[in-house]
């Protein structure tokens, strides 16, 4: 089968259709560019496009998207609950078949010196293609948002982009990196008392001990306590390994699973890979799946 | 995506591959029919080729190999350790992606008139397309194999065939119908006491009281007892619940299930029920895996 990378571009526009279709067209004009998935949230303002294609047709096709939405978004007036510190917010990277994580980064690397030197939009590279460990985490690439970076980027080397000039324009400034697939997954526990959540939150995740690739919070979601996280790197954090720690910490608070939840889209293996590993299905390979066969 | 049916022909040949490659020859003159495996066993001097196809594709294709398989095979020399009654001995349908099984009925129907009628030979209906109660089950059909079916046909009534003629010629006769897709699975125990594992296959197959889409046989197997099963509907009895059914009778005798194996193909739905009732992923649903999504 031939190599895929998916792309989910992030830009800072939620509410006009107008401009999301125009980033949209931009996008299809690169026929090798499958558009999976759009989501627009106004609160947010800011929509996610899922993009899927063989690794040589995203550079170009990112390249116009960044373009376009350069040209419709103004971050002087963009308002949303959404953390943002330009048009085009951030741009990953991610092997989704028979791809390297080094090509991901090298995808990162070409379309950032292309947005930094043709569009004159400062970019920041991070996770994967990081240049620094200060900017291996969004978050911290992200402070004080579009605002206080427009402030800071002149004068404080620590904010002087990978690409691109050292000063901010309405379009603000675009991160791009590469990372493993990400799994968003929610696990609902038969209490609704959030503080049991918040418990088990903390002892899972990586922040505080728990297990590297997870990121998790302790909410109350209709009304049951819920671990929601973030799950960075599932070959290495499965699935059914952090579902099985989760199951083991409620039942020291007495709780149990009531049901978990998937967010958004999946790669097939992180699910074959929790059936094989509670079934004991030793020696499993994906060949034995009817409809892999079928795509050969 | 486009309705698919899967069609798992045996053929008497396991040793000449000119013949087997002659009757596959006979498939690949229809270019909508995908030839994914060929198994020939020569013990059992027999073939099983497993075809994928839109369903209007499935009867031509098979009608020319039943007709060449005729022409090349001689049921009066034919030998071989596995039960047999003609030179195609038995073509299943499967439905395989948006397909009933009453259309898989329709073409076993389409296929066995045709084959009697044009080519003169007897055919009987079984499993889902069977046309009375002692024809659903393969082996009632195939009682006393080519040998005795040749000397019954034409006097009992009982054996008289649903389409062509009431006589045997050297091509013998031809099983067709519809059955849901089947999963063969062996379960490994934590002894090698055999005893432990025939206990196990009685207490979990249908025949014996136990899940009604289950066969199962206790063996040993690379020096462990072994539940060997067909599962004959994953839909309605699902390898998650056989297994887990297997790993508490197996406690019961002080014993675990070491590890469990899938033979051949497998669709991908089974292995998606299991990680959804493992992890208790309530409301999934098969457009939320990347891959299908690309494949629509």
């Amino acid at each position: 089968m031939p190599p895929l990378v998916e792309c989910v571009p992030n830009f800072s526009e939620g509410r006009r259709t107008e401009i999301i279709d125009a980033i949209a067209q931009a996008v299809r004009g690169h026929t090798a560019v499958r558009i999976l998935d759009i989501e627009s949230d106004p609160d947010h303002n800011r929509s996610v496009f899922t993009l899927v294609a063989p690794p040589d047709a995203l550079v170009p096709a990112m390249f116009d998207a960044i373009k376009t939405a350069a040209g419709l978004i103004d971050m002087e007036h963009h308002r949303g609950a959404h953390p943002r510190i330009g048009a085009t917010d951030v741009v990953p990277f991610v092997p989704v078949r028979d791809v390297e994580t080094a090509l991901c980064v090298a995808l990162a690397q070409d379309l950032g010196r292309r947005v930094g030197d043709e569009l004159g939009i400062p970019v920041y590279l991070y996770e994967e293609a990081a240049t620094r460990p200060d900017r291996v985490n969004l978050a911290d690439i992200r402070h004080g948002e579009y605002e206080v970076l427009k402030a800071e980027i002149a004068t404080n080397p620590n904010r002087r982009p990978d690409f691109g000039p050292a000063r901010l324009g309405p379009a603000g400034a675009t991160v791009i990196g590469a990372r493993a697939p990400l799994v968003a997954y929610n696990v609902y526990l038969t209490t609704d008392n959030v503080e049991v959540a918040k418990q088990i939150a903390r002892a899972i995740r990586h922040a505080n001990g728990g297990l590297r690739y997870v990121k998790a919070l302790g909410l109350l979601a209709h009304g049951k306590a819920q671990v929601s996280m973030n799950l960075t790197d599932f070959h290495k954090t499965p699935v059914h390994r952090v579902v099985e720690m989760i199951r083991r910490e409620a039942a020291r608070y007495g709780v149990g699973i009531e049901s978990t939840e998937l967010i958004g889209i999946i790669p097939q293996q992180a699910l074959l890979d929790a059936a094989a590993w509670y079934l004991q299905l030793d020696h499993f390979d994906a060949r034995m799946i009817l409809e892999n066969r079928l795509a050969e």
